[in-house]
């Protein structure tokens, strides 16, 4: 698929069929999250695949009953390491990098999975400490995001976004005069 | 390009040629990082683009002198929007959602400038303060990325990653069995 046609038609898909993901697919997927940058290239974040059904429905909870974790055939749980990157960078890479760096990691994904034909949805909504407690994390791993995963029940339509006009500053907050 | 292509041969690109980044290039960059997905579609993030040759100057002091703000024609300064998420969500917003929004358009970007034959890397290492009052930033922008943009004066080579196999959990963390 092309880079942009992923861009453009990855969706955040909340219905998944009943047909398992290939580990093939699933490794291409977590080999994209790794090509991500990071920095320093310190690569500060950490994967959880979720497959378990009795895990799955633990982690469902934790997220406010989000009934699609418990439909995906799996999720991937990506976590940022505070500890690698403050050992390296103190206090600007526990409270900063290791966020970018899972978050560049995710979105690689998601890309991934729409290339591949799959579909996904990066969930933020759930209680940090109960995701902690239900995958046995240490202290120092921080979730970023539960990703389900499977195949598409359906393709839903495109989400509006604000013009980049609206967003956009020009040498200096409110400049003009790019466009 | 072929999306995993893009993924696969993205580089951090540090030096660039003296040739200016048509609008027409831009626009698009800017558009797919508006594509990225964001907390509850709140598309917390605003863009800085940067091309005044004092403010570059400015910037690139504020990034610890890296010489190649200056060089580069353009830089994409990505801002986590805190109180578009804070407004939704609180602190969590506030504290979490907004940088999750604005990396993810950060990642869609340097993956656009690389399908576009463009290079570009993602800065992290600058005094958030300073870079707030080069930009004019109102509090409530949090500079999450300075992104030099231009046409690469060499291809850096592959950084190594850590194999997906040693940040792999299955189940709960340290869980084996996956693989």
């Amino acid at each position: 698929m092309d880079l942009f046609e992923a861009i453009e038609g990855r969706r955040s898909v909340r219905s998944f069929l009943d047909k398992p993901v290939p580990k093939e697919l699933v490794m291409r997927i977590l080999e994209a999250g790794q090509l991500a940058p990071s920095a320093g290239n310190c690569q500060a974040r950490q994967f959880i695949l979720v497959e378990n059904p009795n895990v799955k429905r633990k982690l469902c909870e934790a997220a406010w009953n989000q009934e699609f974790i418990v439909q995906a055939p799996i999720s991937i749980v990506v976590c940022a390491d505070e500890l690698r990157s403050s050992s390296r960078y103190g206090e600007r890479g526990r409270r900063l990098y290791c966020i970018l760096d899972a978050s560049a990691a995710v979105e690689n994904m998601l890309l991934a999975v729409h290339g591949l034909g799959l579909g996904a949805c990066w969930i933020g909504a759930y209680q940090d400490e109960k995701v902690k407690e239900v995958l046995e994390l240490p202290d120092h791993l921080k979730p970023i995001a539960i990703i389900p995963i499977g195949y598409p029940a359906k393709q839903p339509p495109a989400r509006p976004r604000l013009p980049v006009e609206a967003l956009l500053h020009y040498n200096r907050y409110g400049g003009k005069g790019y466009l």
